[in-house]
């Protein structure tokens, strides 16, 4: 499972306001938090900083590997000059986040992608917009790996993202996203599947217990990243067990790990089937 | 999603002391808060009442119908006089718990099948006993399939029970499981598919998470059925939360109304995103 953690993103108004002030220590707080809770990248979004996009990316680039020097980041931007920067001040092999299948996007990014060879988060999404449809995101899907495979990244480092539509408006949502991912998967083993996750509450009540279910019947479909917040202790408690549960966990050992970590107490015991 | 309440269950000793003692209002309690929990289905188990299982189980039956007359009941047995008895006491279309594909068992219990018509629930295992291999126990769902349908047993009366293993035993128990639910629910899409949940978590600490996790996991590959204990209320929660992630909760009404209900408030609220 790969985690990517997305507290660092300039649509939070907290983290706007570190970065508009160069506010290091607040950042780094939530790049160590982050990291220290599992993460495998660390998303980066400065796109709300108008005129400073790129020199804010460097800036942060710069700033999170010289206090965590083993942390790779999750540049995300669809701007390519902000992308450039991120990759020109990144050490050793960043995630870029993201591409898709508009024209534009692919004829200004493709370039920094042969250029910086970091691993690509595809969306499925073209110049016809976003889509509900089941077999056009899955036909993106397919679109985005053989461009990319063209393109020289390896199929280990490519990953789909299938989009993720609220179920609050759209009965099916769920499910489409769903049978996108194990319909990839079966199809291209090596690629990895990911996605950011949160929009599927959007509009209900309880979005992180919604968050949790649908992280883990994801995972049993074949999802093995996610774009998620890392300090959500049950979300990574879910997952932990999830893996365990898939056979990606040899003798019980990282549950066990986190079991006495405390990471697995996530609440007062209910009464017993006994009790 | 048919929930099948496990808590009236012999082998708890609270159960086998008011079984013993025929103390009608503890059974009944625990009667009335599985069927307010939401059950579909109330699992009777009557074996450890040695010389009178039978006895017991037509004590059992009559009193809950009497107390909750909508209420249907699992006839959890092995014993074919206490399977006849239970049936014989039973008001409208019991679900017998359970048939397999060993030779005394299908002689012994077709005939009864036949008579009462339940609906029904095969385990896949034989006279080799119980095995970890997916394709044998793949199989075996086939022949319990054709059995069930030579002997007029409609497609959507028949529940397969896949068997669930340790994953502290064996790594690929929880998989393997997934994939035979997976491979079914594809091959018979009328055919139901249940499972004893706990076993999954056998040997291992914070049963309940795993337990609560492995649900979902199995639904978005396609269980539609469980024998649970309705009152883990956060089990349940996933279990309506997931119905809704799967398109089966037209407008979110059911997720709503659960959650009106104070259904989906199960822990104080952690520190918010912003926070």
């Amino acid at each position: 499972m790969i985690i990517i953690g997305e507290r660092i993103n300039s649509t939070r108004k907290p983290i706007t306001k570190a970065m508009e002030e160069r506010d290091a220590e607040f950042i780094l707080t939530e790049a160590r938090r982050q990291w220290d809770a599992g993460s495998n990248y660390l998303d980066v979004n400065t796109a709300m900083m108008r005129a400073g996009e790129s020199e804010t990316m460097t800036w942060a680039v710069e700033l999170i590997q010289a206090d965590i020097p083993e942390a790779l980041i999750a540049i995300d931007s669809a701007n390519p000059a902000a992308i450039e920067a991120g990759f020109k001040a990144h050490k050793g092999r960043a995630l870029l986040n993201s591409i898709n299948m508009e024209k534009d996007r692919i004829d200004s990014i493709i370039p920094l992608i042969r250029e910086f060879r970091p691993r690509v988060v595809g969306l499925t999404i073209d110049d016809a917009g976003v889509t509900q449809d089941e077999e056009k995101r899955f036909d993106l899907a397919v679109q985005l790996i053989d461009l990319l495979t063209e393109n020289d990244v390896e199929l280990d480092d490519i990953f789909i993202d299938p989009l993720i539509f609220p179920v609050s408006a759209e009965l099916q949502a769920g499910n489409v996203s769903l049978n996108i991912i194990g319909r990839l998967k079966e199809s291209y083993p090596d690629v990895h599947m990911v996605c950011g996750l949160s929009n599927i509450s959007f509009g209900l009540p309880e979005r992180r217990l919604i968050n949790q279910v649908y992280m883990v019947m994801a995972m049993a479909r074949g999802l093995d990243g996610a774009i998620i917040d890392p300090l959500d202790k049950r979300l990574m408690a879910n997952i932990t067990t999830a893996r365990t549960l898939m056979g990606q966990d040899k003798a019980c050992r990282e549950f066990l790990k986190t079991y006495r970590a405390g990471g697995l107490n996530l609440e007062p015991a209910p009464p017993g089937r006994d009790g």
